[in-house]
């Protein structure tokens, strides 16, 4: 639940425009740039924590926990990337995000939820809550490549 | 002086194969990916603290924070990428990182350090000793970049 509370915070603090007056000098395709090298982290850190979750990599409990806090670390820093500025440049990313930005924040603050709650749930250091957590963050990844990412 | 204690065991960690052992399996060319991925990322959270605490953008002390904890999260994300199997991949690495090991190392673990007394600071509040902790970082930066990365 707290975690879901920073989640949101975090998200009010990104549309009122606390980042937002940080990237108005920055060009678009270096915010893309920027954008997707949070991806390219999240995806380092998830896909070996996802791995092991499903058993398809022997679980590591230190990788494991290190690697949910890095993803809590990393999750709010993609999102003001997306400034509208971006729509012109090359990417997967689909007019949706702009276009649908209700379901778009939505989305985004799921992830962000998901996150919290995989970092607390290593922290607690049960293997099942941690499993489930993973998946939950992997649901929310998926959930918003599907509406918002070119195949 | 705890955070460099933080810093050390982060360094131990990492060359003790805790993370070499996760990226055994990842293509060089993904681990030169990624390592440039964490690098964009502090560049992006850098630049705009260094240009507050210079005075060249106006200083925003919530921005500085959040930068702050942002860039020790990022600090060690970068550094197994520096695999030996990424030698012959596209990058501006200098041989000197592999030849220079230990002279590496010492440059890794200094801006480890310099960005946990950053983030240190930038809990504390205080404006002077926030600046004089990103100029610490700046030099880390600036340090290892002149010996092991191409202009």
């Amino acid at each position: 639940m707290k975690s879901r509370m920073i989640a949101a915070a975090t998200a009010a603090a990104l549309s009122l425009g606390f980042a937002a007056s940080a990237v108005a000098q920055v060009k678009p395709d270096v915010l893309v740039k920027q954008r997707q090298s949070a991806m390219v982290l999240i995806g380092k850190y998830f896909g070996p924590t996802a791995g092991m979750a499903s058993g398809k990599i022997p679980y590591n409990a230190q990788i494991v926990a290190r690697n949910a806090g890095y993803l809590n670390a990393l999750a709010p820093m993609a999102w003001d990337g997306f400034d509208a500025s971006t729509q012109g440049e090359k990417s997967r990313a689909l007019p949706a995000v702009w276009s649908e930005a209700a379901k778009w924040d939505q989305a985004r603050d799921a992830f962000l939820a998901a996150a919290g709650d995989l970092a607390k749930a290593a922290q607690g250091g049960d293997e099942g809550a941690i499993k489930n957590a993973v998946g939950a963050v992997g649901k929310t990844c998926g959930g918003c490549h599907d509406n918002f990412r070119s195949k």
